[in-house]
């Protein structure tokens, strides 16, 4: 059978492979609220998690949760090669390709996600500090920062909107 | 006269327009050791002065500095295009640029230095505070994500070399 | 007056700054067709311009255009501090701010742009060879590659379109 | 037994990947030469193959590679989730997670790396052609853009080299 891209197929698995890890998208539109609530004050978790919503909704972010995911699954089964196994596993501090497929989840709505995304990952709140938890055998090295980084993508996409809503009331 | 980059006056004038600024190595270096103190007990502040110098001496980082801070001092002289002069000279949040420029600092010593930056970036401890007084003519929309940039590439550079020193002991 | 962002006012400035520099949506979208023609044989001019427009349309990359087109302009003009006015105005192969600036427009569409944007860079075809012609007073440093990197964006643009037009066929 | 980085296996992990999946450090060095010869008429083979060790002599161009390849091998061995393994197995081009590790090697002798990275990706010399044969059961999604990643950043770390240089005898 000839190979053919199914976005469909890739944007169900995306959600499926993070109930399956334990994130909801409340989880997630609770952090982007921690985020904004003090810039806009009207900002509801209904309004955060539509717009974690349109972050997963993009290709981008589909392919960074999968890749991210799958090599914490094979790390937990202990499926990688030394010394990659030894890094993933324990979340070395100098690995960094956690960070890398991090940021590009936060570059979906631009550069002002960046300060968000770095602010979350060192205050951990809500469901990043279970996901942060290493007395489990659980490993999510990259699922923790993909959270944040989505949470960001979301508070940026929230920042550019309030943006518009006040120029389309003046 | 033939045109030929002169290495060591990019360094000398990335100095200069650093202190003109009101901006020194050690108030650089006190942000490096607010990052890193928790995270390594011998840790000297001559020690961060040392990362941060290293920093300062990378073509890139020097390269961003000048652009930076030209962008800045031509704001505070109303000399920019309109609208460009007013999101500079506002620090308009949905602008971007700066964050840019900062993150191609911090990737000087890899993608581990990304969630640093946007901790004291977030925090503004220090210097960082003073820069971001918008009460001042002063406009530091550049210099203080480039600051804060600095300050997490030196604390990458730490985090290499203890990890350096410690295998070295065994 | 206090300060709000005008996006109308980012937008237009936008557009009125390249067509002040001699370029013009056409010139990218011919960009983009010499990019994509080989992927997509049904691929019409009009449908590179259509994207182009649409990359035109993102914040990120008005505000990039608008920095880098005033660096261009500052340093034809003379205006810069030395040495980064050397560097600019000679277009120096170690300045990497302009690339910097570049990368942030072919992120827009995520990075698949990168290699055409890196492809057209060198090969430089099109308007890329007069923005590139270092015979005139003209300074284009950051236009020729903010330019090869909407070209790039909206080639990207165009791969993601034509795949969600062959999934909704099936 | 407590977990702690031994940052020399890392390093020779690297090699024994690199060349277990047919790549050697000769190979890569004549893709440098390629993208420099014609910018530097005194530059040797050597001299390349000296800048390719002193790229994969970093910590970060080493867990990407390590990264990569055992993505590769996955795929290979049809051990990933779909329809993450249907991606990578297909090379699937809106697939991007390949070109984001990749820019993180280019990143580390800066951005002036960008377009020699873009166009050896498109024009493909040397063993990039080899890498990119899908006619056989090998699959190197991630390996080819990593190969032409750390050919982009020797020839940066290359030309900052010869400006020293050219800067020493004056």
């Amino acid at each position: 059978m000839k190979y053919a891209l199914d976005s469909e197929k890739v944007a169900v698995a995306t959600r499926e492979m993070l109930e399956k890890r334990g994130v909801s998208t409340t989880d997630i539109a609770e952090l982007t609220f921690f985020l904004q609530k003090d810039y806009f004050e009207t900002l509801t978790l209904e309004q955060c998690l539509a717009s974690v919503e349109a972050v997963l909704g993009k290709r981008e972010v589909q392919n960074a949760i999968l890749t991210g995911i799958q090599l914490d699954m094979l790390a937990e089964e202990g499926k990688l090669i030394s010394p990659l196994q030894e890094m993933i596993q324990h979340d070395e501090g100098l690995y960094g390709c956690d960070e890398i497929l991090a940021l590009s989840i936060v570059n979906v709505y631009g550069s002002i996600g960046f300060t968000n995304f770095g602010y979350i990952d060192k205050l951990k709140p809500g469901i990043l500090k279970r996901l942060n938890d290493k007395s489990t055998y659980e490993k999510h090295t990259f699922l923790d920062d993909i959270v944040g980084a989505i949470a960001a993508a979301a508070s940026s996409r929230i920042a550019h909107r309030k943006q518009s809503e006040a120029e389309q009331i003046l």
